[in-house]
């Protein structure tokens, strides 16, 4: 019974996130009430896809319910900038609309926060490792195919359709400039599937917005609302949250910069292990030197992800095993056939084995050297080398080689 | 006379540089024969568009001959992957097609190479310092619009169109990827007129490839053919010379990495000036102090430009007058009034005034510190720090902080 005194009880009326989820424990949690966790390291570059139970999950509210058998009833009003709505129901956008399929990963301005407040300065915000992004496969239908139908004109907008606003149950709202909302090689979608299941309710279910090579923010889940218009979408998280300010600026003027869409290059190391000494080396090494416990000469197996985003590709991921002096070449998986899309949306996993330099005990009687990783993508952008350098307050695109 | 003994002169049949055009005298020669030449650094960040006669000049060979009044009959063969061909002379191209103007920066891959020479080791190329970047209004037909009167699918063009190629009178070829040929918001040019001029011969005339955010190495002059292919022109200047290698890496497997087409991101400090010291201000320094020739505490005026490839704006440009201990923002000059086309094809000046900090004097009794600049685009991409982490033996793409 869930009433008392033949009142609801008092908690459930109270705490919208009774109703969230339970979550998968492998997921490194950092706050409950939103949920927020990242991926677990060690399934990071496990897979190209990243199983929905430890896609990273960020929720900036609680998560809203919608009933599995309610789904296709779940409406969405369009509003274009002359004013006219439209209301699609997903079942509508089922039937009538060409199904739609994408790998994309998506990410958190935030991934890799935790390096900056590291090794630069505290930043405001959660303090994500390596795991605010994951990859998955999402099918749905084309935005661009539902705002035409809704009456838009593709070829010509109009002045007044600048950006494109979105707004979920739960109260989330965010934009997208026009042009990656109806580029017909963007593959905006209105996603109803992850990885070949419905939408899980983190995710979104029924229905989220999925802008491929754009910060995860502007993927607006269990959307409701979608208006073209000649502004931005005026909530904090789009006029505020979400952008980068200089080393140095303390005061926020929030109109100066741009909001975050298309992401930077970035990558990480998400796993390292020596590998075990093969018996011969074992006796060689014992033949000559007092055993000791140390890694200097030893193999190291590393491994991660890199990703640009703009659809851009990853050229090239260098290694160093000394801290950046000397550079050498990770192998990329070659995961080409399961990307889905107009363009490269997806990371690069990569691999790399390579012999430990020889390095002088510290005065603790330790010997101690700094793996790193930079990427390099398809326009050779490549990651700045400090944090330091690209520090802002809230932490956000946190890029510098990853160490 | 120009015979000899009824012949022509040897000189004049094997050197077929005779006929190169002569150049303004403020242009930085690095070779003759072919003529490469900077822009002088004075000229840079003072005018938005790079007057005709500073633009800078990268020739791979000599400069064609076509004289004025035949120009309307110069013809372009295109080829489809099919094999279907047409002529298209300049003259119908004029009269059939809608004229298209484009403000755009070219810059050679090589820009800033002395700054990696100089800063991390030799490179091999042309030594360019700051000048091999310049800025231009174009104006021709769109490239998209005549493959399509030539028979191409612009909306399917099919398996076998990959690349379009183009070579030039002289016999330098190149190509751009099919996505770059055919974008409608990709502004490519087959272009008759700079900066409200007929095309320089230095730049082309009387046709050239622009597309804007490439590296101008794929901006063929003196286009006569083009050719829509599943392959990338087979020049090595398209195989081999443009691309970017690891630090590390010193055999060229030339086909592990792609060629460079959409640029990164880069800036440069083209001018510096300590402002004089105001009269009241010396007469404090002087009452104090014994007068020394420093610059400690004066105010410095920098200004320099900034560009990103692929149309990505720049947002913001960091200055450091402490050779990137602190961090200050430039003034972005306000330019867009003159830019033309669907992206941010153009560079942006940036002008900043400091206090240089008070530096002690080292053991020569001198007081040095250093200037740097580094940019970020609304992609949020950013300058690699050093150069030495981008080296690469052909020098390309030497992005780093310019300091
Ligand atoms: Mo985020
Ligand atoms: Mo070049």
């Amino acid at each position: 019974d869930d009433l008392a005194n033949g009142r609801p009880l008092l908690d459930s009326i109270e705490d919208p996130f009774v109703s969230d989820p339970v979550r998968d424990a492998r997921l490194r949690k950092m706050t409950e009430k939103p949920c927020n966790a990242e991926t677990p390291a060690d399934e990071l570059a496990e897979s190209f896809l990243t199983p929905n139970e430890v896609f990273y999950v960020r929720n900036h509210m609680w998560v809203p319910v919608v009933e599995e058998v309610e789904a296709d009833k779940h409406g969405i009003n369009i509003e274009l900038p002359d004013g006219d709505v439209r209301t699609y129901s997903i079942g509508e956008l089922k039937a009538r609309f060409k199904q739609h399929t994408v790998t994309a990963v998506l990410q958190c301005s935030g991934n890799r926060r935790n390096d900056m407040t590291r090794l630069a300065k505290q930043t405001n915000g959660l303090q994500w490792t390596v795991g605010a992004i994951s990859c998955a496969k999402w099918e749905g239908v084309r935005l661009r195919d539902v705002l035409a139908d809704a009456g838009l004109s593709l070829s010509d907008p109009g002045e007044d359709a600048q950006h494109v606003q979105f707004s979920g149950l739960e109260a989330y709202g965010a934009s997208i400039p026009i042009e990656s909302a109806i580029d017909p090689k963007g593959d905006a979608l209105l996603a109803f599937k992850m990885n070949d299941e419905l939408l899980p309710r983190d995710h979104g279910f029924p229905v989220r917005v999925i802008v491929p090579g754009h910060v995860a923010a502007r993927c607006v889940k269990w959307v409701n609302k979608i208006v073209v218009s000649d502004e931005e979408s005026n909530t904090s998280w789009q006029r505020k949250d979400y952008k980068c300010f200089g080393p140095n600026e303390t005061s926020q003027d929030w109109d100066k910069y741009k909001s975050i869409q298309v992401m930077p290059i970035t990558s990480a190391i998400t796993r390292s292990k020596l590998k075990p000494i093969a018996k011969d080396q074992l006796g060689v090494r014992a033949a000559g030197d007092v055993p000791k416990d140390t890694a200097s000469g030893r193999v190291v197996q590393l491994e991660g992800y890199a990703y640009s985003g703009g659809g851009r590709e990853i050229q090239r991921v260098d290694i160093s095993l000394d801290g950046g002096g000397t550079w050498d070449q990770a192998r990329l998986v070659d995961d080409e056939k399961l990307e889905q899309g107009s363009k490269a949306w997806c990371w690069k996993r990569w691999r790399y084995e390579g012999t430990l330099p020889t390095v002088p005990d510290d005065d603790k009687g330790e010997a101690k050297t700094t793996f790193v990783v930079k990427a390099t993508d398809d326009a050779y952008n490549t990651q700045p080398e400090t944090h330091k350098s690209i520090y802002n307050l809230r932490g956000n695109l946190a890029t510098a080689w990853h160490r």
